[in-house]
């Protein structure tokens, strides 16, 4: 059943917190989540509960949240699993509204633990209390620097709220990109689930883009139609995996939820304006692409390139991602023709090179650039640039040269595809500038540039709507 | 017309070479290539030929090569286009047999420009003199420190060979990976092409693996044959561009060559025995691990996971590409069983987390991988594995239990997908062994383990046969 509130806001923004079952032991490989709860830099009260400790980590602990005597607005649960279901009662006779169980061993694991985790729900229902997990690294907001994940974690403040059912995308997404500002481990999903998480992202005004990691949803209805409402708004990625057959079994077994037929999901996901991504290594570049990029406006996008070969792989690219080559402006053509030797066919690609032999790479680049920028017939521009090794071959980066450019011409998307064997380093002097960002393939910048096309699209349709 | 003797080596192994038009600048962004190749260290002599400069280099420099009165294995000509085709009769009538065009604007532009190609190469087969180019970077040959590019390449003598009909390969492949030893650009390809290339390379005995970026190949039927013949000993890696309609037609017009239909290529490729990519970014990983990996003898792969949600994204990778989860042994199970809390299901993924919480990551990670090393069951593995910031998280890095228990398993390929914060660093921990073969998503580490199947399964077919 989902419910109209989603007391989400007890999880992500809580200003007491109980953890209850926490370790003594604290430093490298201990996993101690209250350790790196006050590493980062949480300012709200923390009660570690253990009947074992008189003060842990600098805080005095507690024999159980009954002793405490102050509000505690989170309950943080990380016994042992026979112990969790005792616990959550407690938790609730202490009025406890809000509770994350980080244990494993729950829905995820055998037919006991199936037993105790229903037993939790049916505890906390009975008592208007909601349980985020079990099985789950709970939750993080860079805004008040909150985290009850055991794991480190990026900072940034970024407008980015991710949804996962594991640890591996709370750290992976959170520490990739640092594009992650608020999180939510929905873990076996027993209470809290997407919709309620989805929700609270939806209408929390410091997120701006939402992305999600998902293996098997229930109650697939509301939270379609609650998402197809939020994306008007705002993007939603998500990255579904149990495709296969038997990745949804060990999805549903894995969570103990239904994972469901991937064809039909992903179709519902993008009849409702989602962007439903292929590959694991897309997630960062889609919320990066998505934040920082102008909308594409139109599927004409002109290249340029330092060699006719990667020229046709980049029509490649983007014919197979739904793009057409532009048909450039008799200006732009004349900006190049000028440049270069008379035998040069100029066309989409615009190939510099023999310009660059004549005139300098970075002149060239950035004249070309800025002719392309200020084109018609031009809705996106996709660069392929060299990185080289530093020092010695410092004049083949044009970084510099897209950094002149590219922030002062903020209609059009520029997609970089960036090779050689500096990537690294040089990737780093493109996105001082964020709006420019670096692609390591050829498809990899083809296909962000589709991205920013979809949403663009579903953008405009839902508006005629 | 195909002929028996390709000549190859007066390009690849001269003892001489005059290289005309060379410039008198140098430094960077003059892309001099007799800079590049002194600095390269070839030890064979340079004749530059300039009628304005006294000395170049430090070298001599010749009005002509018919001034210079030494034997030249093979000229380079580096002029502007209309000075080209005098220059090819010149060296003709100074008795050289091999010459590098590297000057564009021949095929690859106007029709002045077929024009002199045709010249050309008809002055040099009415005399037995072979060229390679026009519109390319020449040769690379790490074996002898030779050189004819004007950019920076990797000096490490591996064993493959590239060939490619761009610098944009050239280039890239080599410094990409550090993985040519040498390296043909046909360029146009106006008389020496793919057979005469791929003829030496497949004689070469330096010569393990062959890479080849095609654009638009002449001849198929011989160059299939060849290939058919070479790939019982050598493996050989194709990345065809051109594959869609308006990319094919730019890659006639680029080398001036057919590009045809790509999925009949790719059908008659694949039919030869041909690795072929489909996209950009695998060609390095590709030829890593073939060159690296022992053979994958069977379907039946092992997944070791720090996540659930890992694992269920190994089960949708492997599928896909064709590979199965292995039916571990009881034995591997149990070693695992052991270390876990007795309510977790163990299975293939091998999710090791709960026993980390209880034994810590290293000790588990090893423990398990030496356990599916020795299982029967088992092909080959894929682990996953995480790459945290270091000094503070360096108990989350298992690089060092892969480097102990990997390398004195040689006979089951490990594909490593690493994720985290800190893949550069990381992964440099993991390749000091250079048979474990880091990925940055879970698919590349499947497709990885799906190109030693292929390969494996052909090998097997044509011993039969």
């Amino acid at each position: 059943m989902v419910r109209e509130n989603s007391e989400m806001k007890y999880f992500l923004e809580p200003k007491s917190v109980a953890i209850i079952g926490i370790s003594r032991r604290s430093g490298p490989g201990s996993y101690n989540l209250m350790e790196n709860m006050i590493q980062y830099g949480y300012e709200g009260e923390i009660f570690p509960i253990n009947p074992k400790a008189n003060e842990i980590l600098g805080a005095k602990a507690y024999p159980s949240v009954n002793d405490v005597g102050r509000k505690i607005d989170l309950a943080i649960i990380t016994l042992p699993r026979d112990l969790v279901v005792k616990s959550v009662k407690e938790c609730i006779g202490a009025g406890i509204k809000a509770i994350i169980v980080v244990t494993q061993g729950f829905g995820d694991a055998d037919a006991q633990g199936r037993a105790f985790q229903n037993e939790m729900v049916a505890a906390a229902r009975r008592n208007g209390v909601r349980i985020l997990g079990p099985n789950t690294l709970g939750v993080v907001n860079n805004f008040n620097r909150f985290t009850t994940s055991f794991m480190p974690l990026n900072r940034e403040k970024a407008p980015v709220g991710l949804i996962c059912q594991s640890g591996i995308f709370f750290v992976g997404a959170a520490v990739f990109s640092g594009l992650i500002g608020k999180g939510i481990d929905i873990g076996n999903g027993c209470d809290l689930g997407f919709y309620e998480a989805l929700e609270y992202l939806g209408e929390d005004p410091e997120t701006k883009i939402i992305a999600i990691h998902m293996e098997a949803l229930e109650h697939t209805e509301p939270f379609l139609s609650l998402a197809s409402r939020i994306v008007r708004k705002k993007a939603i990625v998500v990255l579904k995996t149990g495709k296969s057959k038997t990745g949804a079994r060990a999805a549903a077994s894995h969570t103990g939820a239904m994972a469901g037929h991937y064809e039909i999901y992903r179709a519902a996901m993008k009849q409702a304006g989602l962007l439903v991504l292929d590959e694991d290594g897309q997630m960062n570049d889609a919320v990066k692409t998505l934040l920082y990029q102008p909308p594409l406006k139109g599927d004409r996008i002109a290249v340029i390139t330092v060699t006719g070969a990667g020229g046709i792989m980049a029509i490649d690219a983007l014919e197979q991602h739904g793009l057409e080559m532009a048909a450039l402006s008799e200006s732009t053509i004349r900006t190049l023709a000028d440049l270069s030797p008379e035998w040069l066919p100029i066309g989409n690609p615009l190939d510099i090179w023999p310009a660059v032999m004549k005139h300098g790479l970075k002149n060239v680049y950035q004249t070309v650039l800025e002719a392309v920028s200020e084109d018609p017939n031009v809705d996106g521009i996709l660069c392929m640039c060299i990185a080289p090794n530093l020092p010695d071959f410092d004049f083949l980066d044009v970084s510099h040269a897209l950094n002149q450019v590219v922030p002062g011409k903020k209609e059009k998307p520029v997609a970089v595809w960036l090779y050689g064997p500096n990537v690294e380093e040089i990737a780093k002097r493109f996105e001082k500038k964020k709006n420019i960002i670096v692609h390591q393939t050829i498809e990899k910048a083809a296909w962000s540039l589709s991205l920013l096309r979809k949403r663009q699209l579903f953008l405009e349709k839902a508006q005629v709507q």
